[in-house]
């Protein structure tokens, strides 16, 4: 069992003892001795840790295993996603940044602090190894999922900065502009990318926070975002939560119980790029930014509504009829046309117009706050695993823009593409597979 | 017992039946008949109903009573904030909304859908009178509180749009600009706004929308913001939450309990203005959006961070010694002068030093993406409630902008004052008083 540190200090003495530097003397790194009294102590009490890390306690994932977390775990309430671009020259640094990653992703997940000094024990002089707003939070759950955008094999002037050229990953190409793009390149794109989802927004913001800190010079946070309700599942029987369009979102979503169509749609095989063997049991993430116009939407007809989705707005079901998990019927024929009209988004996306394709969603909801207009900048970030952008994501996002009444009310403002590498092996880096 | 309504469709029949619309006739507003079949129900199956507004049910509070919920019910974890501007030149037009906002809040706050029909039942051929991403998800605490800015009174041109200037508190003037303002005219000032927290984001959201959505053509949303995490208490004996610095904020908070410093510091007095007797047991909230500088921050050292605070990071206590709920001592003299720093905020901020002065505070953790310099763009936007702006609110910002330490880490970018009006009878709207 891990040792559990002592608990904050309940009752400090006076700090002023003649051992203390005065601040002048701390911002200048000089001066003073170490002041011990009443700092024993570490992260804090109420911020439990698991026995280890595959124990029993449910709100603990495990950074390793076979696939990275955060794919098919249970989807958390909240997301802080950020997006990186790598800074410095020096593939070491970058090998040296990932290693420290993987060490701080696993204290983090465990509910820990950030460094194994933590946020209020230590020197004086020296700022804390961990920020402190989790002081007291549980794990909530946290996952970190770490993905490699185009970017890190080739730079955007073709320059291979790392040696990985000859590793990329055949797929991985920035996505092609779709119709109806009108992408932000400050919400778009980035050499890594790292995925926090917890039950608490502080926890995903303390994750984000502390590994961009730790990553201070060698990357640069390039964009991130918060997400606030969940608007998929992965766990089958689970409520399938809803979207800002009001829909529950995500029915066909592939679930963590269904092995076999993980390893068909979701996970990259080991003959699937020769290549990129590195990549064999990770996926590809690809992530959208969707702004809905959420208030010309809200003044649509009802029955408009749930034709451009092809499902009932209160419970789901296809209007071909049936409930919620029922197959639509594309072929029933109404007094005016079909009953799944041809430009609804259930039709469109379906695997039965997509090659037999599914996807493993993950995306959330999101308001940043309101436009000039005094609209909500709100909408869905999307976020879907796949096996094969090319043929998963690709197809399907081309035919959703040139045919779904849906997209009247979209607007794409954000878009990346990431390789996601396969779990982590204790006592190895997280991709650690690409670098050897 | 209200009537809760029946669930929504498990099992739907196929909808086109020749009673459906189609799309192309349900947009033009034409056509089609009511389609009844497997559309009873109206909000959803798991959205509770408390059996009354006084009921018993810990996850429902009131819309009525002396004072507005939301001010000193238990901070909520989640935050909207919204501000809107008066569109509309009609007093009428203004009360109408009012009246609406009224029915639709404390439908709302009982976990009910924003209009009588609800987001899934009703004509087909109209908008639903709910958005509906909320169905299925409990009360979750939510509040709503209104207040009322100064343009609602005299507008920037000084108009008196709604024969209300005679009626305009003393003290509800624009704030001042202060030092370090680096202010957003997009994210200050408001005529009117509306403060929703719920322990559910989700729900906090789809009450600012559907309120936003009812009052479409009287107002225009000017701002929004949304927050994840409170960094006050109102409730005694809870722990204090931290905000981005990682330290622990609000320790001094006026708590629930506390009646006669709410009446001193909180509500506003019978004798108080004798132009605002309709503000009487209502209160002011004062709104700033501070960015925190955390990058740099957190480069500080933890002695230089817990003299910039005046407080340890662990426990909170004062740097003179004890527990976070001890008086600090500012004569201690240490060894290079006082030992609760000069220029450190708890001391700028206490009451000791502002006339006894304290303020009732509801503030937020945000981050809201981040910058393109690649820090978070991130901080505390506050909320506090006083009784008189000028006395409790001013001379302490004053005080910290000149002389607080923790300046250096902060950034002003939105600003506003509101006139909070007292709690709405049974009956009444919100803000009637004003307008009789």
């Amino acid at each position: 069992m891990r040792a559990r540190r002592t608990p904050d200090d309940e009752t400090d003495e006076p700090r002023s003892t003649g051992l203390r530097p005065s601040r002048r003397a701390a911002l200048v790194g000089g001066g003073g001795l170490l002041a011990g009294v009443g700092l024993a102590g570490g992260f804090a009490a109420g911020r439990a840790v698991a026995d280890d890390s595959t124990g029993d306690d449910p709100t603990v994932f495990d950074l390793h295993g076979t696939h990275q977390p955060g794919i098919v775990t249970p989807v958390q309430d909240r997301l802080h996603f950020a997006a990186f671009d790598v800074t410095t020259e020096s593939r070491d640094e970058l090998v040296e940044m990932l290693r420290e990653w993987t060490k701080a992703a696993d204290r983090l997940m465990h509910g820990d602090s950030a460094g194994p000094i933590g946020p209020t024990s230590g020197d004086y002089r020296t700022p804390p190894d961990d920020t402190g707003e989790a002081i007291g939070l549980p794990p909530s759950r946290l996952t970190l999922t770490f993905g490699f955008g185009p970017g890190l094999f080739t730079d955007a002037d073709g320059v291979d900065r790392f040696g990985l050229a000859d590793r990329r990953p055949a797929l991985l190409e920035p996505l092609p502009h779709f119709p109806e793009d009108a992408l932000d390149p400050e919400r778009s794109n980035g050499d890594l990318c790292i995925q926090a989802c917890a039950d608490d927004p502080q926890v995903a913001v303390h994750a984000i926070r502390n590994l961009a800190r730790i990553g201070f010079g060698t990357v640069r946070m390039r964009w991130s975002q918060l997400g606030f309700g969940k608007t998929s599942s992965t766990t089958t029987g689970e409520e399938t939560p809803r979207n800002l369009f009001g829909f529950k979102d995500g029915t066909m979503n592939i679930t963590a119980d269904e092995d076999a169509e993980l390893d068909e749609h979701v996970w990259v095989g080991p003959d699937d790029d020769p290549d990129a063997g590195w990549l064999v049991g990770g996926s590809y993430l690809a992530v959208r930014r969707i702004n809905m116009r959420i208030e010309t939407w809200d003044r649509q007809p009802l029955g408009a509504q749930e034709e451009f989705i092809g499902r009932t707005k209160g419970g789901g079901a296809p209007l071909s009829g049936g409930t919620e998990h029922s197959q639509p019927d594309f072929d029933m024929k109404g007094s005016t046309g079909p009953v799944m009209p041809e430009d609804s988004h259930v039709r469109l996306v379906h695997p039965s117009h997509n090659g037999g394709s599914r996807i493993l969603r993950r995306g959330y909801n999101f308001v940043d706050g309101s436009t000039a207009l005094g609209d909500l900048d709100a909408g869905l970030f999307f976020l879907a695993y796949v096996r094969d952008p090319d043929r998963q994501f690709i197809p399907m996002q081309n035919a959703m823009a040139k045919n779904d009444a849906m997209m009247e009310y979209l607007k794409f403002t954000g878009s990346a593409l990431f390789a996601v590498p396969p779990g982590t092996r204790k006592g190895e880096y997280i991709g650690q597979a690409l670098f050897t």
